[in-house]
């Protein structure tokens, strides 16, 4: 039996996307977080979504480090109001997730609530992952995906944003099945130099990234979704703010020597995703620019934060 | 990396109070626990109360099972009516119990709720651990201290009822700060033949052995704790009900062959606690008895449980 006294250093700090923790050769790497109906559950979105919804928030942050989860266990809280068919939904959606990603749900627990709650935690092995410190000047900066998507969604379910049936379709969809790509995390493990999951939005992941590894980021591209450019111009808003700004994305974002973005792009195909550079890494310690022509303009680390 | 797909045989069942996970050689055990407020939060209890009582929680499950826990992570949810001075007092409750139990706080994170919410996932390594299947006919059937004092200090701190100070003190006291004995559990762990931790109550607990191992349990002491009885009569409660039916005790309920319980009595002493024989294993399936005399009186499975 392990001693935590007898391994003081061994740990990794809290504030990466996991926590890992030695034993024997390998490593248990641990992850838990809390769905709340009011932050994290549109009333569009049913308790078998709600469900799947707190196991992807796990899966998301597993992918982003290369490590494949293998289990996982739940608390929920439940209202007095809740039916038993929402019971029943709840449960058809932690299968959802299990057969989806591959896992294990190993426990559970119910407990009385003012709201729905479901606090997931996930187990798995490694033998090592990557970590958000480790990127270094000269690396890219690239992203699994176009971004926009779930915060549209989310305008258009809470805010009656309007936009063509086919855009809607996709952006509601990504709120309502948020889905990781496990397949792309775990096959692009050996190619970051650091990454991170990008379910707090762009601007904050990249900042998050930048402190991390004390370097600088600079982006030339803002990775704009299909159609969200549209949108935003119908409704209003800006494209660029809804990129960098909205949350609720379960993609990777991350740093990777320039040399292997090739390949790394032609493993990213060949999953089911892709891979796109987005910038690179600057020695500029701690600052996330946008680089337009000469022009750099800073971006606010302001991404979506619960309780700020 | 394990792929959970390839063991489908090797995990604990969903139902223990642990999850275990194997893990190479050794075992991953796993407990998630979710602390409401409205249900596990008197209104005397102090934030720093609460956070220390979400670990308790879950190092009661691995006490009672014989596995030192390792690390833990917390998920909390906030009101936004929470004051800075509260979110202090949580880190500080969190601190006392890693420092009680020799615990490592190795992750968190915080969502916004309708009230405060705490869930404790927490992490240790073992070769094996106790299971609730394990009771044979002709085992003793043992406790790890006297019941009572917490439900009856919920009904002082809820309903006003009357105490002595001392006992007041106490049974407070057990509410407030309640503290699973660790080094008695892991003491005690090879002793068993099956445990389980009483925070469902102690009726609740002897049903759940009984079904788990396919025995009768027949009890001929309920064990009440110095003062229950006094304080029960006094408010017009019946001690035996507060004993068998009131939750929150965080001791060890549990089992071994009849010529284990001298030595596990003395090693119970060494490591400051106590165990009281309270009946025996039987044959008849599935049942929990209260032996009188000559009289068989059926204990109903009505401990503390939420939401029925």
């Amino acid at each position: 039996v392990k001693s935590a006294a007898a391994l003081p250093r061994a740990y990794s700090k809290i504030g990466d996307d996991v926590a890992v923790i030695p034993a024997g050769g390998r490593k248990v790497v641990l992850k838990t977080d809390m769905l709340v109906q009011r932050t994290d559950v549109p009333k569009q979105m049913t308790f078998r979504q709600a469900a799947r919804k707190s196991v992807a928030m796990c899966v998301s942050d597993f992918a982003a480090k290369g490590v494949r989860p293998d289990s996982f266990m739940v608390s929920v809280g439940l209202s007095r109001s809740v039916k038993e068919s929402q019971v029943r939904e709840l449960s058809l959606g932690l299968r959802d997730a299990s057969r989806r990603w591959g896992l294990r749900l190993v426990g559970g627990d119910t407990s009385e609530a003012a709201e729905l709650s479901i606090n997931c935690a996930m187990v798995g092995f490694a033998d090592g992952y990557t970590k958000r410190s480790g990127a270094a000047p000269g690396d890219v900066v690239a992203v699994t995906g176009p971004f926009g998507y779930p915060p549209a969604g989310l305008k258009i379910l809470q805010s009656g944003a309007r936009a063509s049936q086919r855009f809607r379709r996709k952006a509601v969809g990504s709120v309502l099945m948020p889905t990781p790509n496990l397949r792309l995390g775990l096959a692009l493990a050996s190619y970051w130099s650091a990454s991170m999951d990008s379910s707090d939005g762009l601007a904050r992941s990249l900042h998050i990234l930048s402190k991390a590894s004390r370097v600088g980021i600079e982006i030339d591209k803002v990775p704009v979704g299909l159609g969200v450019g549209e949108f935003a111009k119908a409704n209003g808003f800006s494209a660029d703010k809804l990129v960098l700004e909205g949350g609720e994305e379960y993609l990777i974002v991350g740093t990777m020597r320039a040399g292997r973005f090739r390949s790394a792009a032609r493993v990213a195909r060949a999953n089911g995703g892709e891979l796109l550079k987005i910038g690179r890494v600057t020695r500029r310690a701690g600052g996330v620019v946008f680089r337009v022509g000469h022009t750099l303009k800073p971006i606010a680390d302001s991404g979506w934060v619960h309780l700020r």
